[in-house]
């Protein structure tokens, strides 16, 4: 893809220890390399996170408590045993339910939902994520299905690794078209203001 | 304790992957200390597995698929990541089942109350966990409460590898109980058939 496409777009990925190596760093390199700006949200600013496999290694470059979702566009949350982590995190379930909240893109792979079940967003939501915990997603009220990517709304969500190449097109989509109906917004107020 | 304590009693332990390393020795070693005959119930007989802090190895004993829970006196869910793979092996989520059907002690600690979540056994039941999971319980219908032991009728739950002499104590009680129940019963059964 262009690295044109995002340009502009500003994304938060949250990290914390025992991520899935390849959940992060798919979408991650897919997105930079659409030109979005990606900051990886941690527990703190700074801190180094490896993956469960021990291949990918990364340094958070916000704290959670510090991020404000008005400054990003979408929300990513890759899987592996840090959801598991991030769920303890008080300042990573706020941001996940004030992303929810303002319907920006938020997109959870493989066990990443069970950072929206703490934050209680999933009633009513159809969506996927790793078998063990559909059990969890269907008693918060969400309605599961088994298929490599799901799309309801503003929630994009995939299975395990094998989905990430269908996860981030549909990140990138999501965020292609949310740029574009805010360009159209934007010429139609300046439109509106032309003619006024 | 006594090795005559648990005489005759048997125990399955679960097993899988990734378990918390001292949450399976600890109680293993404690039953076997106490006269019991533990079990290695895994996915597979004779397969070797690692605990998550790569100190603790062992190798399973019995199938899931081939174990009956009329042949076992309690059962046990050790934590870690082993129980997130358990809930995916449906042997394991029957057994976990039969065994709260049944009335026996079963006895979870950390994250071992997912593979209950995933028997649908916590509707109304009294528990503890990791503190991670307690949403995922509450959703299931149970009442989390945050104690180093809680004992609900057969049930027995512990949060944490700290936990693991209380927790152990609470299953050799149970054990000690049932043990003195069915031999006062045998021998009310005994006395009634001399006066005849």
């Amino acid at each position: 893809m262009s690295d044109e496409l995002l340009a502009g777009a500003r994304v938060a990925m949250l990290v914390e220890d025992e991520f899935e190596d390849r959940e992060l760093t798919g979408p991650l390199d897919a997105l930079r390399a659409a030109g979005a700006t990606v900051t990886l949200v941690g527990p703190t600013s700074g801190a180094e996170f490896k993956g469960k496999r021990g291949v990918a290694k990364v340094t958070s470059e916000l704290a959670a408590g510090a991020a404000r979702i008005k400054d990003f566009d979408a929300l990513v949350i890759p899987g592996g045993h840090a959801p598991d982590k991030m769920r303890m995190r008080h300042a990573m379930v706020d941001l996940a339910r004030d992303a929810m909240d303002a319907g920006k893109p938020v997109a959870a792979i493989c066990h990443g939902p069970q950072l929206l079940i703490s934050a209680n967003a999933l009633r009513g939501r159809t969506l996927t994520c790793w078998p063990s915990i559909a059990i969890d997603v269907k008693n918060a009220g969400g309605l599961y299905v088994d298929k490599p990517v799901v799309e309801d709304g503003n929630l994009i969500t995939s299975r395990k690794p094998d989905d990430v190449p269908a996860f981030s097109d549909a990140i990138i989509r999501a965020l292609v078209s949310r740029k574009s109906e805010v360009g159209s917004r934007k010429s139609e107020v300046e439109s509106r203001k032309s003619k006024v």
